[in-house]
């Protein structure tokens, strides 16, 4: 019995824009979902009852940032992720690779895997397929990812070709040293840069794993949108229809939009706490930057269609004046905002998609955005 | 009418300990009481239900600061200082003369007031009895305070009898100053330094305006808790027993106990939330600095006997790894856990009064906190 199953319940008649549901072992996800992200063991400035409920049915967790602090065996002596930080809903976590990767001269890549230094204390790592599946087992997250080598962009063919390679070898590595597979559901992930065929190449290889689900790696790395759009215009073609499809690193409103209308089911991204520490909100008409002098006497709402805990309560007046006096709660308020605002936006998507009219909807969502 | 009514319940037949509840245009508050602060609007890192759910009854806030951000005008245009913070309990303002006098070299006292400069932009402003008023009209608080002049410690006794004199002409203006008395009840302020005799005279001058309540200021600003002592050895006889009586600015444990035990009914501090943000805590068994190396591995709560969230839910571990995190929720779980100390230390008192036992209370809260 695996960790995790997949149904897919309806596609858009449309587009390739499909609704489906994963379960797994603390709890079922609908999807297409967005996961807050909780780097340290917390998504920043939120209690756990108020990430459940904003919606949010799953968050992601940084593999790297855990290893090196607390320490895995720290987690894993509170017993487990769940446990230590409150959250007994799924978790998915990250295996470190695209952290260690983005160190630049702090890191270098073998074979073996990636040696670099710790941001915390300078001190000497080695994060290997099989280290990164050891930590991922000590958290005891749900989904575990596999560890991938991601190419930069831009980068050359034979670079690309070569790390994606590199990525299966490593994935038969992981998958090789992840036992119980009834607990932790291990997905591959797919490389081959801004080169469709190379594309092509890595998720032929990465499927021949049988695994529970897929992740599209080296996408929203710095390249236009245009080019993230042509590769993910293959995926339903490539990955197989039962298992789930996971875009990772992706959170802005038009990204998300663009990737579950070409069969993304899952999205992870940090942009929307990020921003609110830095006083921006996303709203039903577009970006709010409340630090903007305008709101200073605005007594509405933030957003007026939206039903969160931040928009019954507070006005644009008070967050205005919460953020200027570098007040916590600015950033607890406008985060709360935020990933509801994505959440439920994934949660109108679904319900689009059952009643097949999602490009409709996407449409609206774009003209009132201002995209 | 008047805005405000105190009700004394039971008296400690061993000490001058008092049970006593005081009911406001928000709502009741049973005292003695612990009023955690608010600063700006909002008590840092904390939502008001949460404030609320920990049962604190009251919160205060600051004059001085809301005077120069937002602006007392744009907290009026809000609908006044409940609505715009969200708190419909009770909230208590000072008149922002403890911050204007603290400025030192950036203010300067005359008879009809105090000139200082913004702490944001170095704008010059005034602050008078009558101005401070003003202000609180527009926040709309349930307690209004009179603007005083706090001595500093130590201080000569012409200085500090010049000082309550001027604190009775100042109280004198206020009072003119300050009309719906229905909506707004007035607190006068008691000076007098470390003399128990110009003590006496503040209280004897300000008791004549028959106002509300009144509060002891210009202790806690330094001097050995002794001194303290000495002075409140005295309010009970000097202060009407039908009124309210305010310690301010006193929020460690020891203080509040001994404030209590002569007969104080009200209490604020900075110190739960500050020290919380400093990865202090306050338990039964003393204070916990959860930065120490020895909580790595302690999957323990941070208080043994304490139901508040942070200790139904984390562990001194997490704790730890939230603050050598820099994450937020630091902040959020040691605040809420220290201000629910101190109410609920509180909530102890009032039930040891009512049972006759508040020495025995305090004798063992002492000994266990390792006083």
């Amino acid at each position: 019995m695996s960790a995790l199953t997949y149904k897919l319940i309806k596609k858009d008649s449309k587009n390739k824009a499909r609704r489906g549901e994963i379960t797994t072992p603390h709890g079922v996800i609908q999807t297409p979902v967005f996961m807050p992200v909780g780097t340290a063991a917390a998504v920043k400035a939120m209690r756990p009852e108020q990430v459940e409920e904003l919606g949010a049915e799953i968050i992601l967790s940084n593999t790297y940032h855990l290893y090196l602090r607390p320490g895995h065996e720290i987690v894993r002596e509170a017993g487990g992720l769940h446990k230590f930080m409150n959250w007994n809903k799924p978790i998915l976590t990250d295996s470190g690779g695209f952290q260690v990767f983005s160190l630049g001269d702090l890191r270098k890549i073998t074979e073996e895997g990636v040696e670099f230094r710790s941001f915390i204390d300078g001190s000497k790592h080695m994060l290997t397929p099989e280290k990164s599946i050891e930590i991922q087992n000590a958290l005891g997250s749900d989904i575990i990812m596999a560890f991938d080598e991601c190419a930069p962009y831009p980068a050359g063919r034979e670079y690309v070709k070569n790390s994606l390679e590199r990525t299966t070898r490593w994935l038969k590595r992981c998958k090789e040293a992840h036992k119980d597979t009834e607990r932790q559901a291990l997905f591959g992930i797919m490389q081959g840069g801004m080169y469709p065929d190379l594309r092509k190449q890595s998720a032929e290889e990465i499927t021949q794993f049988d695994l529970p689900g897929y992740a599209i790696g080296g996408l929203s790395v710095g390249e236009p949108k245009e080019e993230m759009c042509e590769i993910l215009d293959y995926i339903d073609e490539w990955l197989p229809e039962n298992k789930p499809r996971y875009l990772m690193g992706v959170g802005t409103p038009d990204y998300l939009f663009e990737g579950v209308e070409r069969g993304v089911d899952m999205f992870d991204c940090v942009l929307p706490t990020r921003i609110a520490r830095n006083g921006t909100a996303m709203t039903s008409s577009g970006v709010v930057n409340i630090k903007n002098a305008k709101y200073e006497r605005d007594f509405t709402p933030l957003d007026h269609e939206c039903d969160c805990y931040t928009c019954r309560n507070y006005s644009r007046a008070y967050l205005r004046h919460m953020f200027k006096s570098n007040e916590i709660m600015s950033s607890m308020l406008l985060s709360e905002h935020n990933l509801h605002f994505l959440v439920n936006t994934m949660k109108n998507m679904r319900k689009a998609i059952e009643e097949d009219r999602f490009s409709e909807y996407k449409r609206e969502f774009y003209e009132k955005y201002g995209y």
